[in-house]
């Protein structure tokens, strides 16, 4: 495709059918968008947005509970959009009411700050002001879009407005930008959306001022590199700091660069994809490799019981892939994407629907966090939790969750001039606008079960489908209208470019063998290890199915043959892959010389999305490999 | 041997002549005796000891700074032992004259306290007034043996008297036992010294005391385990907390053991021995698995990089390993004594004798010390330095290693009844008390470089000789006056009961072969790895001998041939070993699917004692195991 010529396929063209996504989106909307609503009730989350709080009183406004509010209010249309509910809508209204009482006269809606520090109001770079003003606009916008409804895009305009005024025009902030990103790319949405360059500007004061205005200070606990304020953006090749801050700015770089063709931002944002996939990232899509800082570290450091891996984290990292592909579309935008939304963000929520992770790491080590959670404050070393929470106290990725399942068609397509590509594929219909027309598509998928893909066509006429073939598959085979399609992927997309004619079918049969992968030698603890997937799902072992086996010594062989089936875990149809490895015969002596005595041992694997979900256990995602 | 019958054989008995640990005394002696007293005296520890600070003045006495004064004094007073140097002891007479002034009229000794807060003395449990006090016994002791010299024996029987009334009579103090132990073993020594009874009574009470006080409380940054304090010291089955506290408590408690014949108390420290060298402790001899709390973890944690490993730790362990060998002649005591001393003590030391170690992690990986070096204060992790220091803040590890070196001939022998053990080899000459009389013995031997120990007699008699066969070493010959002696070793220790006369020789020489060494399947991080050892000695790889090579995806082959040759680094003759491994071919891709390709590669490897004597490298212990 011609660079910067890819539109965007929204959700809303979309309507699932069924299968692994449609069960997920249901799951949320039947069960996790009220259990979110219910446990931000009860933690004081919507009595804090009356900004009624006093010193003495319970539910202190916190600096990011408006932001949590919103992101689930965002999440919510989302389902309103396919299918309008008046009891939730009722809720949604009631809390808008809250936020049009709350709202200060010059338009300033914050409840921390107009609660509890209202002196202090654009002085804290860091206090997740803008932060929070990012996602009132998106979820003002997708309530908007949902209902029709405007009194919550009027709240957001008019306190965009007087951010845009203090900000941009009259420079009275005690800074320029935000110490968490978020707002660009709700800024770019609203100007999308308004057609208002202002907005478009307030995007551009925000990303061009980053790393370059004098007035930006670190804090305490962070530093420039934190807050992604050490170079101007268009100057970073490295992604650092704070993961979900990094990933929500390259978005809205990604979206700048679409928007005005530029080379240099969108060179930046390649290079930072670059960084990002190929020297910082989990085989899972989890980045962020500290607690410390929730932030990226440093090349080819990817530990496994401790990486921190974000929920929200790898949401971000779909969302800009999803953004790049517009850009330029290469399918490992989409493998980067699917990598993430099928491993680390559904490891997020639990198989339940109702309990959450923030933090995602590749391997549980019970003991070791038992004994941490066992010490005392000073001597304890944070440990990623090993069973999923209802909420938590900084709970933003729970409604990110909300959102992201709810928008899910976002990854299916977008539109390049008469090209349409599929990337991520789900069973659903779409219509998808196409010039001044649109084209009618209907996908018929067990995908990631089986690899098997229909896209069938309702629409007559002369134009290309542009079908991924994901990176991780070797062999596939291609047919339109039973007919062999010889022509080779290019970039990761083979495209069908033909007159179509209602009914035509192409039938895309990836090869979902299960595939034993291995890491960078420069990946230190990888060495002398493989991962195991198929398709897009990473593979772990949890030590449930495994009882004695000592996950941490079996080593899998080259030729390991893996036999896969289709169970139910809690209920959730999911292929399970059994295979035989070997280990060590165990021993008492904590050293001895080598003997290498090896006994057969059968090792089950379940989807690393559906880890943790039976209790405390180990888990691993790597495995020694023996030749 | 008779259980409990051991006599210890001092240092003293024993003149080194040549050799490893020849030459290690005489560079402490001539470099790291001056080296430890100047950076002690430029960082004014000396100066406090005047007890004249005043609030704004530098030099702000510390709570455990005594005791780097009276740690230094003790080792110094090792080489005084062997050869007086009266600049040596002019030195130490004036730190003598300031801590004689500096007492206080009732006996109290601590410039910290008398200095700093006076009214908080014997109030606060870990600001380690007691283990100060130890430490002023032992030097006291060691002065006065080398010297004939009484003041400083007398500072510290006044200040030991007084601690006896305020804590075993008066029970005045508000605490019972120490935080940080080490009066416990001091107070043993200076019974076995004065024969007075109110000393072992007092070691008694405090050892008796531990865990059931209602008085010892923790502190922020502690709780009771970390001071072993959870339990009564007869419960104690898992080694816990700060890892030098727990075997500096062994240490009394196996004092007290063998005075007392106790068997409980010996039994509670066979399996605290058990705990941490079957469970907890490096193939290095270093224990304590973290810096929090510079503790002990939990059951195989033995985490590479981050390791604690503290130089004080793996001394007090070799301390520990001296006393139980008195209580059981199991060789397994003297196998633990050796891989402390041999590795991780020693890796404490620089080469050239006057830079330090605290922290012995048994991986270098610099990218992640300089990244973690260069975050803010808050979202800093903490990492072992990679370079030795002239002095620490918190300096206990410099004179613990002065008194260790200049001690070493303490691990050589102990007699039991007409039995002499022969535990740790060095070349040296002897003069063992027996019964009334004495037995003068030669070693020689050039180990651990050589395996050949050639042990004469100068005395006729019948009594018998025990020499030690380490549990390293698969094969060995053994002859007596050129004659095959055929048994076996039982317990480690083949008994050469005989009727000896001057100038008979048995002659050992233990198979120096390179092993390879596995850790227990438990142990998750070293699963599918070997470590490579030759005698006692552990060996690494540097990345500054090993250019490119990528140290983590080497793998060695079961069959692998090492080369080993003397070589020097840094002027100190060393053994060093060559060897071929393979790794993978490199590639640039993050995650692919596994294709095992691998390419020959070289591997050089030194002993780990010399580690990070030339600038900042990578380093390893542990390799990938390929079969």
């Amino acid at each position: 495709m011609e660079r910067y010529s890819g539109k965007s396929v929204g959700f809303a063209c979309v309507t699932l059918q069924k299968g692994f996504w449609k069960e997920m989106q249901e799951l949320v909307r039947d069960v996790t968008v009220d259990a979110v609503y219910d446990r931000f009730e009860e933690t004081g989350r919507f009595e804090a947005l009356k900004c009624e709080w006093k010193e003495g009183m319970p539910f202190k406004p916190h600096i990011f509970w408006d932001s949590d509010i919103t992101k689930w209010i965002e999440g919510a249309a989302y389902y309103l959009k396919k299918r309008r509910d008046s009891k939730l809508e009722q809720r949604i209204d009631d809390l808008v009411d809250r936020m049009e009482k709350s709202q200060e006269k010059d338009g300033y809606l914050n409840s921390y700050f107009t609660t509890v520090e209202p002196e202090a109001r654009f002085t804290r770079r860091t206090d997740h002001e803008l932060y929070c003003a990012g996602h009132l606009i998106e979820g003002a916008l997708a309530y908007y879009e949902a209902t029709g409804k405007r009194k919550l895009l009027e709240i957001a305009l008019r306190y965009t407005d007087l951010i845009d005024r203090v900000f941009r025009v009259e420079h009275s902030a005690s800074f320029d930008t935000p110490g968490h990103e978020e707002i660009e790319l709700a800024l770019v949405k609203l100007y999308e959306f308004t057609g208002e360059e202002r907005y478009k500007k307030l995007a551009e004061f925000f990303i061009d001022q980053r790393g370059r205005s004098e007035k930006d200070q670190p804090y305490e606990f962070a530093d420039m590199k934190n807050m992604q304020s050490h170079l101007p953006v268009r100057e970073q090749k490295t992604a650092e700091g704070h993961a979900v801050r990094a990933l929500y700015l390259y978005c809205g770089m990604a979206d700048l660069a679409l928007l005005n063709q530029e080379e240099a931002l969108a060179q930046s944002c390649e290079t930072l994809f670059e960084n990002v996939t190929a020297k910082r990232m989990h085989v899972t899509g989890g980045v962020g490799s500290t607690h410390l800082g929730e932030s990226f570290t440093f090349d080819y450091d990817l530990p496994e019981d401790t990486t921190y891996n974000e929920t929200c984290a790898s949401i971000a990292l779909a969302m800009f892939c999803r953004r790049m592909w517009l850009i330029d579309a290469d399918g490992k935008y989409a493998d980067c994407a699917e990598r993430a939304l099928y491993n680390t963000v559904l490891s997020g929520i639990s198989l339940s629907g109702d309990r959450f992770f923030y933090e995602n790491p590749i391997a549980a080590v019970p003991e070791k966090t038992s004994f941490y959670e066992s010490r005392p404050e000073g001597i304890r070393q944070h440990m990623p939790i090993l069973e999923r929470v209802k909420v938590f106290q900084c709970s933003c990725c729970p409604p990110n969750l909300v959102r992201t399942m709810g928008s899910i068609g976002d990854y299916m397509y977008s539109v390049s001039g008469d090209t349409i590509y599929a990337h991520c594929y789900m069973d659903g219909d779409a219509v998808i606008p196409m010039g001044d027309g649109e084209i009618v598509l209907h996908q018929r998928t067990d995908y990631p079960y089986s690899g098997e893909i229909a896209l069938q066509t309702e629409t007559d006429g002369t134009y290309a489908i542009a079908m991924r073939v994901p990176a991780w598959c070797t062999s596939y085979t291609l047919k339109v209208n039973g007919v062999a399609w010889e022509y080779p992927a290019e970039k990761g997309y083979i495209l069908l470019r033909r007159t179509w004619s209602s009914g035509d079918e192409a039938v895309l049969v990836l090869d979902m063998a299960v595939e034993q992968v291995e890491a960078n030698p420069r990946v230190p603890n990888l060495c002398g290890h493989v991962a195991i997937t198929r398709g897009p799902l990473v593979f772990c072992a949890e030590g449930i199915d495994n009882p004695g086996v000592g996950l941490n010594d079996v080593r899998i062989g080259r030729d390991a043959e893996f036999a896969c089936r289709e169970e139910e875990i809690n209920g959730r149809r999911l292929p399970v892959l059994r295979t035989q490895g070997k280990r060590r015969c165990d021993f008492s002596e904590l050293y001895r010389p080598r003997r290498d005595e090896t006994e057969q041992v059968s090792l089950t694997l379940i989807p690393y999305l559906a880890w943790a979900n039976r209790g405390i256990t180990e888990m691993k995602v790597w495995f020694l490999s023996e030749e």
